[in-house]
Parts: C-alpha cells; structure tokens; sequence
C-alpha cells in the first residue's frame, strides 16, 4: 500500500506534471506501423478492407440511411365516414330502404367501423314463449325434462326456463304418442329464429369509405394527413389512382378475398378487414412527398377452413316501453368490420446516429487487421518470421544492457 | 492444401501450445506508440482529441442519457367522463334540457369521445314522401324524369325512388306552366332538411372532461396513472394548475383555435381535437414525478380552407315501432371529437446501452489519430521523414541478414 | 497557401501514384507490437480481456440476442364477443332476463368492450318535476330560493329550474312550520334517483369473453394470430390451459382481485381491468411457436383507498316518441370496461445489428489494453522503463543523424 502511494507521490511531482503537460502539447502520439513486403497478405488485408468499408458506407450509410435517426412510434388519429344507401327486399316483395344511421352501428368508433351487409329482425316484448330450437337439451315431452334447468341458467338458453314444457295444438290433436314440444322461458319473446331468411343489405357494395388520418411524427416534430389541401372527389383504384382516401367497399373486399364464394359468404355472415395505411417517410426531402400507402387484409378464418369462429356478428337492440310494457328490436348484425391500423417510419439526418454509426463501422474496419494479423502471425509458414517484426519483445531483467544498446 | 495441414499440424504441437499458453499468460502486449516532437501535430491531436471527448462524453453520454435505456413503446388504456348539462331552444321559444345521455354518442368509446353541440333531428317512418332538395336530380315537372333512376339507386338518394313526380298542389292551382316537382320517394319520410335551423346546444363549452390514463412502460414494468392518490377536484388552467386532469371544454377549443369565428363554426359544423399525453419520464429519479404533460391540437381543416370535408357530423337513429310501423328519430349530430392520443419515452440506467456507447464511442476516439496520421503522413512537407519512423519496413527476401543485424 | 499547393503538387506526381498503387497492393500494413514480459500486467490484461470477451459474447450476442434485430412496433387488430345470459330479480320478485344485446353497451368498440354488471333505470318524459335529492342547492322552503338559479344553469342541475318550489302535499297539510320542499326543474321527468336499489346482474361472472387478435410484426412481414387452426371450444385456466383465447369473466376478476368484497365492489360500482397479450417472439424458431401470454390488470383505484374516482359507469338512453311527446329510459350503467392491449416483441438474425454490435465490441475490446496501458505507463514503479520501449521518440531536428543511425 505504501508503495502504491509513494509512486502516486512520485508521479504527481511538479516537475512530472509540468514535463506531462509539455509532453501532451508537443508529443505527437500515433501507432508504429510495421509495413511488410507481402503481396499475399496486402491484396488480402485491402480486398478485406475495400469489402468492409463498401459494405459499411455503401450498405450501412447510405442504403439503410444509416446517417438518418429512425422513428416508428407514431401517433395517429383517424375519422371515418361511410357514404351509401342500400335496401333490402322485404318479406312481400317490396323495398325497404337502409340508410347510414341504420347500417353503421355504432354510430361512431375509434380506429375501426361496422358496416352492416345483412340482418336478423327480430321484435320482442317481456313474455313467456317456447324456447329456441338451437338450444337441444329444450326439446321436451313433458315438464319433467324443463324442470332441470328451471333453477340454473344454462348458458345457451335465450330466458329463464318456467319448467313448463309447450306442446304445439297441432301436435295435441296428432294421435301419435310421441309428442315433442318446446320447454317454455320467460324472457324476450318470440326468440331469435336463425331458420328465416336473413335480410341482405343490396348495393352495400357500392358504399364507400372515407378515411381521413393525421400521423404525427413526436421525433421530429412533424404532423402529417393524408389528405391533400385541394382535394377533389376521386375513388381509390390501385393503379390509377393510389392516393385517393375514398374506397369503395367492393374494390376492397375483392382485393381481400380473390373468390367470388367466399365474398357473398362474407356478406352474409360478416366478416374482419384491415385497411392499413403505411406512412415511410423520409424528412431529409420535402415532408409533402411523405404519403401513406394503402393495403388490405382479411382478418378473419376463410369460410372453407370451417374454423372454430367465423364471420363476424354481433345483436343489438332498441328498446322502448308501451303501457308499462317492455318492447325492443333485436337485430344481430352480420357485417364488415372495417379495421383501421396505421403504421410509420421516418428517418431524418442525425448528427449523432451518423457519428454513432461511424464510431462502430470504425470498429468493424480493424476487423480487417485484426483478421489478418491472426492468419499472419499464426497460421502461415514464415509466421515466426513476421512474428520476429511485429513483435518487439522486452524482458525486464536484461533492461539495463538493452537500453544501452537501443538507438531509438 | 498439403501445406494448409502441414502449416496447422505444426502449429499445434504440443511444445508450441505450451509456448503458445506461457506466452499468453506471461507477455503483455501493447502496440508500440511513436512519438514525435511536432507541436503542430500534436496540438492538432489534442484538439482533436478533446473536441471528441467532449462531444462524446457530454453530449452523448450526459446531455442525451447515452447511460440510458430508451424505450417508447408504452401500453396505454383511457377511460373518458363529460359532465355538464346543456339546453337547446325549441321553435316554441322554450327550453330543453340535453344531459350526458343525450350528447355523448356512442356512450363509450375507447381513446375518444364524442360530445355533440349542435344537430338535427328528424322524427320519420317509413312512406312515401318527397326527395330531398339537395339532391339535384329530383326535380322533375312529369314521372319520366323520375323513372330514370326508379331501377338504380342513386348513390345519395334518400329512399328508392317510385317514378312518381309529386307536384304541390299550391303549384297546381297556379297558371305557371313549367311547375316543378320533386320525385317521390320511399323510405324514411319525411328525409332530412337541412334548411331548417338546427339546434345548438348552449352550455356546452362549460362542460368538464375527465381523462384517467394508465401508462405502463413494459420495458422497465412501471405503471403511472395520470391521477395522484388524493385528488381534488380541479379545473386544467395552462398557466396554473397544468397537472390537473379535468379540463373545460372552453379552454379546450380555446387553445386549438384562437380566432373565435371559427371556433363557433366548430360548435356548428363539428369539428376533431386530439388531446395529447405525452409522458417523458427518467426513471434514474422517483417514479412519481412521472408525469403526463397535456396538449390540444385541431385535427380537421379549417373552414376558412374551404377544404374537401369540413367539420365533423354523423347519424344515428333510435327506432321504435308502434302497430307494427317502423318509427325512427334521426338525429344528424355535429359536435366534438375529442381524440386521446398517449405518447411515452422513459430512460433508465442499463449498463448494456452504456457499454455499447462506449464501444462506438472508442472507435470515434481512434478518429483523431486516424485523421491527423493521413495529413502528417501524406499531406505534410516533412510526411516522407515521418513515414521513415512510423513505418518500419521489412523485406522477407532480406530477411535472414535484417534478422541478424536487428538487436531485438 | 503556395505552400500547401506546392505540397499538393508535389504528392500527386504520377511517380508518387504509381509509387502509391504499387505499395498499397504489396505492403501489408500491421500495427507493431510491443511485448513486454511482466506476469502481473499480461494476467491483469488477459483477464480483463477475457471478462469483457465473456460479456460482450456470451451476455450481449447470445443472451441478450445481440445478433437479432429486434421490433417492437406492432399492429394489432382485436375483435372481442362475450356470451352468456344473466338475469335480474324485478321489484315483484320476478326474474328479468338480459342478454348480450343488454349488457353490451355500445355493442361493438374498438380494443375495449363493456359488460354491464348493475343498473338503475328510469323512464322519463320531457316534463316538470322536483329536482333530484343529490343537488344541495335544490331544498326550498319557498320560490325565492330557486328564482336564484332559474337563469344560469346548475352544472349538477338535472334540468331548467322553473323558479317554482314544490312541497309536497303530505307537508302542507303538517301543522310544522318550516316545511321544506325542491326546486322544480323543467327537463328529464322523474329525474334519477341514486337511492332506489340498483339491479344487479346475476351470473354475469359466467359470461365468457372471447379474444381474437391478429398481430402483425411489420419489420419482418409475419402476422400471427392467437387462435389455432382446429381450435376446440376451451376455457382459459391460468395453470392448465393457458393458450385458451376464452376467459370466463370469474376467474379474470378473481386474478386481479383477490379481495372478495372489493369483488362485489367492482360488480356493484363498476371497474376498469385491462387484458394485456404479450407477444414475445423468436422468428428464427418457427413462428408457429410466437404465442401470446395472457395477463389481466385493474386500471381502477381500490374502493377502500376512497380516490377521487371509484368506480366505472356512465349513463346511456333509448329514446322513443308517442303522440309528439319524447319518452326515453335512461340507464346508468355500471359494469366491467375491460380493455384489450397487445404488446409484442420479436427478434430475428440480422446480419446489419450482427455486425455493429461486433464493432462495438471490438471497441469494448480495445478497452482492456487501453486502461492496462494508462496503469502501466503511468502509474505502476517502472512506468518511466515501459515508456521508453512503448515509445519511440522521434526529434525531427536529429533526423538526419538518427537516419542514418537507424537500421530499418
């Protein structure tokens, strides 16, 4: 310990401090080099380093904008509005018609829309009715079959079950024994019937869909819509014109899904699609040539892969009272549902990530040396010769007599 | 190839491994440094030197928490409260209470809410009854003009049109003789006029919201909510209380608009305003002066732009039927869209990012040398006196003699 | 200046290129090395290089995957559906049953959904009627005390203050003098009234929630969903089916609260708890094994911490018209909002991060000898003796001599 201060004393002297800062403002300090007449080993270590600093300036610099900081946390705010009207065929043949308020559903959401292309109607009140012929374990032939389940819910059934199990007149009339009915609920009455024919929404094919997106950019502070300030009305078509944010709905579900079958079953029974806006944006040129792409995708299983879960369906209601009466549509909605995700990158010239970058490529580049030296000094046959070169050995003991004999 | 082996096979024997192990255990090896008494260059270096330094170590490393882990991908969840009771004057000069059931439509988004200020509502059934003035191919003097479209639905009709041209009957009794009509339509009757004045809300810019934010870093798994634990009830002022997360919708507008023409055409017309969180936390310090800071921008065009889509607006209808009639109440709602949008970046200390620092860093270090080396060795008058001390050359063909003459 | 042209001149002779050429395809250029036989500096050195050796290979490359390129920007598209049927117990001891088209209120949001657990209802109709006991201002004894508020709006108010003061006959017919009645309002009649016992829906901790999610890592152009192929109908269990994208909303609240009061708390009043999908992917293994894992969270403040906000509900209308007059019922709803967050993070072997990693290494690497060389030159006994065989002093005033002293 003693000898460690004392040879902290030592180094700290005057003299050595002033000799020190003389030496670091005249000293010029850089490696010795030892330069060896090898053209093996020269075009080796130069091809080597040529690769290198083409892959590190070439590559890294300049084609993955290795001079740009990179940002892909972007924040997004997106508005959508459906424009259409359609219609459906009613039960006696007429038209009726189905205008925004009514396919859009909810009115209004985040990031995503529903667009309802087909439906159930069912009108219900507060009643007792037989059960739904989905739910199996409510086929009956008398109450005692009802009554298992009259205490607990079973999570399928549309009501509580009243124990009583409806047997139609029609069949009371029959002369054959086995007699089968429905357990009665008491609930929404009637229930859904998923057996009639669901109410498909024409022309909804022709709606189209107005995506309006502001993207900022908190990196560098740039904000961005995809929406030019002159805009004139236009439908996106993929070769022409790729920049219009209007889409109708046909040219999107055809790009999704190529089949014509898989289309109508998608309309029938619902289905997911992402529309997905691309923002790949370069600040070192103008921001105004930073627009988004468009691309789509279906989200949910192929109808043919028959899936644990598919098309896309969901039941609301609207409710009103008469007399103290409960009274409610309930519709289950078959639709698009339209997806909206947005993702960005941007790369702006930075200082520091191009000196960061230069700091490593400068590390990559003594890989070349360093890689040569190794075959070099070890592996070639003249190795010990080299060796003899490159390394200047010191032995410590025989300090004395080697000083004195060392002109340098 | 016979040489490759025999080149490997002597180096690994077994007396050359034990060197080889000695050899590495025993001898220290540093590269041999020149140098050389230039004030110039060494002053040159120093500079040099020093700049890098300090651009690597202050700037880099302190100034821009190089010793820190990055991390911007942050997990966010909202949930949105209006309060605040409005009204609206009816033709009757009479007012009409609007409450938070009436003016957030849907109830409940995610990121954002609605809250509509101004809209137009239309009681309606389904019938038959005139198309609306706004579209311009209604007009008709006889039902040829409307047959045209009877088969194909127009795309911003209103219903199905019948074919019928439906003339007033004060227009009948009239000599004129080009009366004019407006095709009958069915559907939802009577549609929409958007001439008769709509409804403001007053009060609404007195209403409250109150955002409640989790943030949670999962890098570093640190959650932060927006609200501390015993919170009073407060109002945001920018100037005052600018942590308080319960903002008046006055002061919202106020800030996105200053001019105050526009700011009532936002009331009238709709308009979309993103409320922005940002957290930018270092988590070196308490977690708890992790807080968001709060600002508002206007995400639609301005209305003096007269820009493709203006202002914000949306239907939704409730529907009831009575007598086995469909009735629905359209509501054409114009308000504020208010956007959330979290943005997070937090550093904490990692010792992995601070070494890969300062790898870069050391190759960014080795650049003075490198730069002065190429001006002393090429560009200087005495570069050829220099490049005799740095480069120390070796020939192998005089190698046997140079071997002999060299004293280490 | 002429100076430094000559010295251009000078240096681009076509001798000097050709000189140039000629040694940059034969000389091997290797940094000369110094070796110095000290068993304390080479073990010191040695084991300072095989430390930072072991750290950046073995923690940095291998553990930390220092060889992939890692993205954690992902895009994420979720649809949600809860199933189940719950029922209420009416005033008249009747059991009322409510589906998903009840307690799903809106029916469809984006990344969120909302599962009403408890509900107070009120029809209303546009009328007159006495304020509700929550507003303090409202307790009158005659009209002069609600003239006050008759012009300005109550933010809390439920409606126009007419002026009026309503006490209630049963009070008038009292022989006591200061009787005391509420301020009549002009709005939503009757108002809501807090006190009435809310309606608790039975077996909603039954209800399943479904989660689909398709996640997209657009770095390396992978999407991934979280539902299997054959997928058979199953039950989230955190011990045994952990992959199961079906959660029974019991076992969800019981995960994040264990308190069984704070339970009924969060059923009675409503909370907020977040489902996270973590996905954290190694696409150098087979993307089929990239599987999200499932965590649940509240987002909501503990009833027994009394925070300035407890609790999630808002209020929600059906509206309907009969005889020109407006009647809707107003429902606050409490409930579960549970939201759905993904996060993801995938690596993948890129050659790029490959390498500039390794050159940061190489310049950690450098590290060892460039602070063994501080130590050895400066601070250790014979520091004076090491410095002059590390360096090679060079006076240009004695070159001439030294250059003809010199053997290489």
């Amino acid at each position: 310990m003693a000898t460690y201060f004392h040879s902290i004393k030592r180094f700290f002297t005057i003299e050595r401090i002033h000799h020190g800062i003389q030496g670091f403002l005249t000293e010029y300090e850089t490696p010795k080099i030892v330069t060896i007449h090898s053209i093996t080993f020269a075009i080796m270590l130069r091809v080597m380093q040529i690769l290198l600093l083409l892959y590190g300036v070439i590559y890294l610099l300049i084609f993955k904008h290795g001079y740009q900081k990179q940002d892909s946390s972007i924040i997004s705010s997106i508005t959508l509005k459906v424009k259409g009207i359609g219609y459906i065929k009613t039960a006696l043949n007429q038209t009726s018609v189905i205008d925004g308020a009514d396919y859009i559903i909810p009115p209004s959401e985040n990031n995503a829309i529903f667009v309802m292309t087909n439906f159930i109607r069912t009108d219900q009140k507060r009643a007792l009715c037989e059960e739904s012929h989905d739910v199996q374990e409510s086929i009956c032939i008398n109450d005692e079959t009802c009554k298992k389940f009259s205490k607990n819910l079973l999570p399928n059934a549309n009501g509580r079950w009243t124990g009583k199990c409806l047997i139609k007149e029609q069949n009371l009339n029959d002369t054959i024994t086995n007699q089968t009915g429905r357990c009665e609920i008491e609930g929404w009455c009637p229930v859904e019937d998923d057996r009639i024919p669901p109410q498909l929404v024409n022309e909804a094919l022709n709606f189209t869909l107005f995506v309006k997106n502001f993207v900022e950019f908190p990196t560098f502070k740039i904000i961005r819509k995809n929406i030019v300030d002159n805009m004139k009305p236009c439908i996106y078509e993929r070769t022409k014109d790729d920049k219009c944010p209007i889409f109708r709905l046909r040219d999107i579900i055809e790009t999704v899904e190529p089949n014509l079958e898989e289309r109508e079953q998608m309309l029938r029974l619902g289905g997911v699609i992402r529309i997905k806006l691309e923002w790949d944006c370069n600040f070192d040129y103008d921001a105004k040539r930073c627009i988004p792409k468009y691309s789509f995708g279906r989200l949910d299983a192929r109808f043919t892969e028959k899936s644990f879960s598919v098309g896309f369906n969901f039941r609301f209601a609207s409710h009103w009272k008469r007399s103290q009466r409960q009274y409610r549509t309930l519709t289950k909605a078959f639709g698009l549902r339209l997806i909206i995700s947005v993702s960005g990158q941007a790369g702006k010239f930075d200082f520091i990530t191009l000196t960061l970058n230069i700091g490593s490529l400068m590390g990559i580049f003594g890989l070349a040396t360093f890689i040569c030296d190794i075959v070099m000094l070890h592996f070639c046959k003249k190795a010990s010769v080299y060796r003899q070169y490159v390394f200047q050995k010191v032995h410590l003991n025989t300090l004395k007599n080697s000083s004195t004999m060392e002109t340098n």
